[in-house]
């Protein structure tokens, strides 16, 4: 059966929101993952409920409201939180501008409107959960942008890392997210990528706040991950890392398929 | 050497601008392209310039201005039009909105802030041009979402498919993006998917439309190209079809090869 993934978004772009790049390789992913075991449960659909396609190619199951389609099975169920974004940031110049934008709507748009508000997130109903990066986590989801190490996680966002964790349902995060695991799981093992600075790891700041935080950062490269079994943690570097965009994608990849496999 | 594509953008988001996920892809399958060919040049610029890296695996180049880094090499160049935006649609609703928003400055969200204005655009320095879809494409790039066949395209959008037409250098376009090429080029071959509506191929009278613009449409599932040789066309259906979102993924990434075969 499918794995029922919750994906938390925190705006739509790099300097003010979710990293555009970042959060469709996720979604990448896991539609891969999940059409790997779209054809099993379309098959034992067709068993039970009388499987009918009318287009070649595309699957039907019978609902209370008629035909629903299995697509999306597998894949990712996207969250934001119902909130004004700290600013909104013209991304030609890279500065602040005098508009108001909500959190929620303007994730919509990686969503394709497929979204939720993540006060509503029941953790019973989802395997695991997934935290893209982009300026947004360290503005919208908590104060880092602002106070670093010493910054508040949004009580929405804390609550949700915390159910996910108790009920030992596996976590993934890459570039700037991992920073919430290491305010909320103190102690945690993680990556944001290398903890020497150069022109290639521009944040590599980042990771010596983490072990200020007391957590164990490891060094890894922007194609490789970071698990930390008994938290069932799962990290990369992702843009933390000055890399072509193939190797973010790739890199999230195996985020993807780790979080899956411990799901 | 690497090739040097534009790509065109009309926003950011499928309801009123460039398609998220579309454009993503065309961007990790050019720098997936792009990466192969970036250690050859590495090497000449090694030999050549004095090649120094502070960082494993990161590659300099000197140039008038200092260090440069070469990680964009064979990767995208984002162009979009300095104009305001037809409307703005809250994606959560799928209604308009009152709020102003320009096409350049929001498709700068998918870009990371490096994009240019279309106008100053110049063929002679680049080697082929991506058009990724989105209802931007029908609302901002021209007004196909009004008018339909009796659309008009922008001028400046005209101007740039005509001068790498001209100059035989080929253009790739997924699924509304087509309609442009149907305007501008009659008579050309292409695919927007399928030209039977259904649950799987929701706008399949836009294929109809291409045929009545005195195109030859010819029918292609999500995971195909159709190639105009003659007129160095390639286009694939992409979200035109209600696929897995990997799926139109896998038929950018056979659009892209296609594209950089061509140029």
């Amino acid at each position: 059966m499918g794995k029922k993934v919750a994906i938390v978004l925190s705006g739509c772009g790099v300097y003010d929101g979710s990293e555009i790049h970042e959060s469709s390789a996720v979604l990448v992913h896991l539609s891969r993952e999940g059409a790997q075991v779209r054809s099993t449960l379309a098959l034992k659909t067709k068993v039970y409920l009388g499987y009918i396609s009318f287009c070649p190619g595309l699957l039907f199951t019978i609902s209370s409201t008629g035909w629903i389609i299995l697509g999306r099975i597998g894949a990712g169920e996207f969250y934001a939180p119902d909130i004004e974004q700290m600013h909104v940031v013209d991304h030609v110049k890279g500065q602040p501008t005098q508009e108001k934008r909500n959190v929620l709507v303007e994730s919509a748009r990686i969503a394709r409107g497929n979204i939720k508000d993540l006060a509503t997130l029941n953790v019973k109903e989802l395997d695991a959960l997934i935290i893209p990066g982009g300026f947004g986590v360290a503005k919208n989801l908590s104060t880092w942008a602002t106070q670093g190490k010493n910054c508040t996680v949004s009580k929405v966002v804390e609550d949700t890392l915390k159910s996910f964790h108790a009920a030992k349902k596996p976590i993934g995060m890459c570039c700037i997210s991992p920073v919430l695991a290491a305010k909320i799981f103190p102690g945690c093992e993680l990556t944001v990528g290398q903890d020497k600075e150069c022109e290639k790891w521009p944040y590599a700041k980042t990771a010596e706040a983490m072990k200020e935080l007391g957590c164990k950062h490891v060094n890894k490269h922007v194609d490789e991950i970071h698990v930390d079994v008994k938290n069932k943690l799962v990290t990369t570097s992702a843009f933390m890392c000055n890399a072509p965009v193939h190797e973010v994608y790739d890199g999230i990849g195996k985020m993807i398929k780790e979080v899956l496999k411990l799901a």
